[in-house]
């Protein structure tokens, strides 16, 4: 399991402070959709320079204009871009056509997308699908269960993450689920020590995996 | 029916020069969602003075952390504010409570929303509710039907705006439908003469509200 720690709602100065700190303990770091919208898609380009060796991931939820915001996006510096799985075919169609000629991999959010939704947009193989509990509804109760679910439902999917106020008891409970990347923002972030925090996911998230062999 | 003219996928100063020079000839004047992910929400603050005694309509398409981002628009001189359809219920709240706390305007767009989600989120009766095809989806073949359609589906809301590939054919059709907002974008602005343009649109717009009394 991957690690990508989101950070989000600070301001710029503050973000690439915790990215280059953090940078050591992810696989992943998420400019988060605030940083997007509050400084523009330009902010990456920034915070890419703090990122390290981990790869840097744009929230920039697109929904529309799938080649013009992909394209933005990797021309600044992202590894990966998210693309919500409520668009429209055609949109996620665009963003996939362009992560696949940048090499570069597309995150589709799925944000409130119905079970029928979902099978329609499963096509994209080397897509990553990431179970997503909106901020506004609160955590997912049962993030193991979710996972272990939509691999049930959608067995051709590869590529799963899940995001969502994962906290490290959910995380430790992962294990048989064994999403691609685990998402962890405010429980890393905003903790009163973010590398203390989020070298304990790093460590629950390896005796996970241990276990599970 | 009031006129919104969308400015999107231009740098920023073309997009001032674009706005001053529309501003009188639009009720509504939105800065694109790609104005917003470009140059970030305070790009806000910069088109709100070439505005003029236009509305400002800032494209956010917030579909998660409703109250932060509505608030963020609100605060950098955004009129109107957008929300997707396809958020969560939550989302929706958060945004519309927002707005009615601002005395400002939220813009339900309901790309991709089915029958079946539109109906969850009809009864915020201050909204203005978007029937908006996608970008990449190309034009609607039928704007005035799609307006009818939607009136005749959800009577009891009030406030209707349609986007999507308008031209000066489909919004002389509009008569009977009679959105409240019809909204042009590159109708307008990749015109030839933008604002000869603006001018033939608000022209038809005004024979078809005569008509139609």
């Amino acid at each position: 399991m991957k690690l990508q720690i989101a950070i989000d709602r600070v301001l710029l100065d503050e973000a690439k402070v915790l990215m280059q700190k953090l940078a050591p303990e992810a696989d992943i770091l998420e400019a988060g959709t605030s940083l997007i919208k509050d400084y523009g898609v330009t902010v990456l380009d920034d915070l890419k320079e703090e990122a390290g060796g981990a790869q840097l991931l744009g929230d920039i939820k697109t929904i529309d204009e799938g080649a013009y915001e992909f394209k933005q996006g990797f021309r600044h510096g992202a590894d990966i871009l998210t693309v919500m799985g409520a668009s429209s075919i055609e949109t996620l169609q665009k963003c996939y056509d362009v992560s696949e000629g940048c090499g570069k991999d597309m995150m589709i959010d799925l944000l409130e997308c119905t079970p029928e939704k979902t099978s329609e947009i499963v096509h994209f193989p080397h897509a990553i699908y990431c179970l997503h509990t909106s901020v506004d509804q609160g955590a997912t109760a049962n993030p193991s269960g979710d996972v272990l679910a939509f691999k049930k439902a959608f067995p051709g999917v590869r590529r799963v993450a899940i995001a969502g106020g994962i906290n490290l008891q959910t995380v430790a409970g992962l294990s048989a689920a064994a999403p691609e990347i685990v998402i962890v923002g405010s429980g890393i972030t905003k903790a009163n020590n973010p590398i203390d925090a989020a070298r304990k996911f790093r460590r629950v998230m390896a005796e996970t995996c241990k276990s599970s062999m």
